[in-house]
C-alpha cells in the first residue's frame, strides 16, 4: 500500500502520497531574500504575510510554510515570537495546515504551539543535535517533519551516502514514537548549475525512498535552477519530472503560473486527476484570466476569511 | 551498461540511449491529417515536405520521420513510389537519419532501399504476420526497428499484457539476428482524455522495459493530450516526465517552441547537458528571436544545402 502523510488544519484534511494528486506547500512566506517583507515583519507589519497567504491558498497551495529568518543577531530570542504571530495571522486569514520553517528550535517550538491541526515540523537533520533537540518537539505533538539528507558532515554529492542520513532519520524517529508515514525526506535540489548531478541524483533518491524506507519524499523545488536563465521552465519542467517518479510534494511558489501548470499536467499525465477536470477547469480559468474576467469560484481552494478557533 | 541505439545517415551518427541527450524525431512529414500535404505529395509536389525537413533539422530534430500514407485505395502500388521519392527529397536537404514509417510493408522495402546510413524501419508490431513480413527487412539491411506493444488481441490497458508483447517481438527480432540495442520499443501512448492511466502505464513500462528487456523506448508523443486543452503544455510535461524515467527518444514536433524548451530543460536537469551548455544557448536563441533577430549558427543541427551521395 502507498505510503500517506496525513497534515491538518482546523477543517483541512492534506493527504501527501504518490497515489494522490500533488500538494503545493507554498514558499513565499519567508523573509530569507525578501529584505522588505523582513523589514516589515520585524516593526509587527504583518500585512504582506497576510497577502501572501491568501494569494498562495487562492493559486493552489494545500499548505503553507512559515519562515520567520529575519537574519538577525538573536534569532533565539527574537524569532519565537515573529513565528507565533506570523502563524496566528495566517491562520486568521485561511484554512490550510502549516508547515513551520526554521533553523532555530525554540522557534519551532513556539510554530508547534501557535499551529492549529497536524502541522509540518520543516526540518530536522542527520546531525545529532538537531536530531537531539527536533524529535522529541515532533513526537510529542503528533506532528510531521521534514528529514534533510545532510548530517554533520554537509551535503554529500554521492546519493548513496544522501540515502544513509535519510534512513537515520527515519530509525531515529520510530525511536521517538514518529511513523515513517509522518516522515517526509527532502533528499536536497541543489543548483544544476553548480552540481550537474543535482537533478538525477533527486530524481533517483525519490523512488529509492520510496521502496526501500517506505517515507514520502518533498523537496525546495525553486533551488534547481539557481543561476540560471528562465528559472521558471526549469522549476516547472522539475517538478513534472519529480512528479514522474513520484514525489508527492513540493515547497514551491504557486503564483508562478508555469508551476500551477506543470503539475497540474504531470497530475493529469500520471493519472490523478479523474477526467482530467482540474486540468480543465485550470485552463478555463487562465482563458477567463486572458479574456480580463476573473476566475470562476471552485477552481482551487479559495482562502477563507472566517477566524477559526481551536 | 546503459543500452545504446546507434543511427546513422552519411556523416552523422545519432546515438539513442538513457545516458545521452534526448533524441527528437521529427514528426511533421506526414500526409495523416494533412490534406494538402498529402494532395500535393500525390501530385507529385515535394516542396513542403523539403520545407518541414529543413525546418524540423534547424529546430533541433536529429532524426526525421517519413510517412507516405496518403489514405489511397491502393496504397500497396502508391506508398512504395511516394516515400522513395519523399526520403531521396528529404536526404537533398538534410543530413540526418531517416525514420521510414509505414503500415505498408512494400513501402517499407522501398524507403529502406531509398534511406541512406543506418535508417529505423517504424513499425513492427506483435502480430504475427507483421512479424514474419517486416523483421526479416530489417534483420536483411541492419536497420533499427520500432516495435509497438499491441498485437492480434489490439491494444491493451494492462501494462503487463504490453510488456509481454514487447518481450516477444524482441525476442523474435534476436531470432532474426536483430540485436537489443536495435529494437525501439514503443509502449504506446494513447489519449489521457479517453483512457486516465495512459500516461502511468506508459511511465511505467519505460523503466521495465529497460532493466527487464534491456531495450530503449521511444513514442509518438503527440498523442497523449488528443482532445484536451492547451495540448502543448501536456505535451511539454509529458516529454519531460517521460525523460524523467529514461525515455531516451520520441516522435515529436520540434517546432512547436514548448516541446523544446521541454527537451532542453528536462535534459539539463537530468544531467545530460554538460554545464547546462545548451540550455543557456537555447534561452539565448530565444532572446534573439523575441528581439527580432536572427538565431545564431551553431545551436542546433543545422540543414545542410549540399547533396549527399551514397
Amino acid at each position: 500500500m502507498a505510503i500517506e502523510t496525513i497534515i491538518k488544519s482546523p477543517h483541512k484534511t492534506v493527504i501527501i502520497g504518490p497515489d494522490h494528486p500533488f500538494v503545493i506547500i507554498g514558499e513565499r512566506i519567508n523573509p530569507t531574500g525578501r529584505k522588505k517583507l523582513a523589514a516589515a515583519m520585524q516593526q509587527g507589519d504583518f500585512s504582506q504575510v497576510r497577502a501572501d497567504a491568501v494569494a498562495q491558498v487562492a493559486a493552489g497551495a494545500q499548505i503553507l510554510d512559515v519562515n520567520a529568518g529575519l537574519g538577525v543577531a538573536n534569532p533565539h530570542e527574537i524569532e519565537p515570537q515573529v513565528i507565533t504571530e506570523a502563524i496566528r495571522i495566517v491562520q486568521e486569514v485561511v484554512d490550510v495546515p502549516i508547515c513551520i520553517d526554521s533553523s532555530v528550535v525554540p522557534a519551532l517550538a513556539a510554530g508547534l504551539k501557535a499551529a492549529w491541526g497536524k502541522p509540518i515540523v520543516n526540518s530536522v537533520t542527520g546531525e545529532e543535535d538537531r536530531l537531539e533537540a527536533v524529535l522529541p518537539l515532533v513526537a510529542e505533538r503528533g506532528a510531521a517533519v521534514i528529514a534533510v539528507c545532510n548530517d554533520e558532515r554537509g551535503i554529500s554529492h554521492d546519493p548513496m551516502v544522501r540515502f544513509e542520513v535519510a534512513r537515520k532519520i527515519v530509525e531515529r524517529a520510530e525511536a521517538y514514537g514518529i511513523p515513517r508515514a509522518d516522515v517526509l525526506i527532502d533528499p536536497l535540489a541543489l543548483p544544476i548549475g553548480a552540481v550537474g548531478t543535482a537533478g538525477a541524483t533527486l530524481l533517483q533518491l525519490v523512488g529509492m525512498i520510496r521502496d526501500e524506507l517506505g517515507c514520502n519524499t518533498t523537496c525546495g523545488a525553486s533551488n534547481i535552477s539557481f543561476g540560471l536563465p528562465n528559472r521558471r521552465a526549469l522549476n516547472a519542467h522539475f517538478l513534472s519530472m519529480a512528479i514522474a517518479v513520484g514525489m508527492p510534494c513540493a515547497i514551491t511558489n504557486p503564483l508562478i503560473p508555469e508551476v500551477i501548470t506543470a503539475i497540474r499536467a504531470a497530475d493529469a499525465l500520471i493519472g490523478h486527476d479523474e477526467n482530467c477536470a482540474a486540468w480543465i477547469r485550470h485552463q478555463r480559468q487562465l482563458e477567463q484570466i486572458a479574456s480580463g474576467g476573473q476566475p470562476t469560484a471552485g477552481g482551487g481552494n479559495r482562502p477563507r476569511r472566517r477566524r477559526h478557533r481551536r
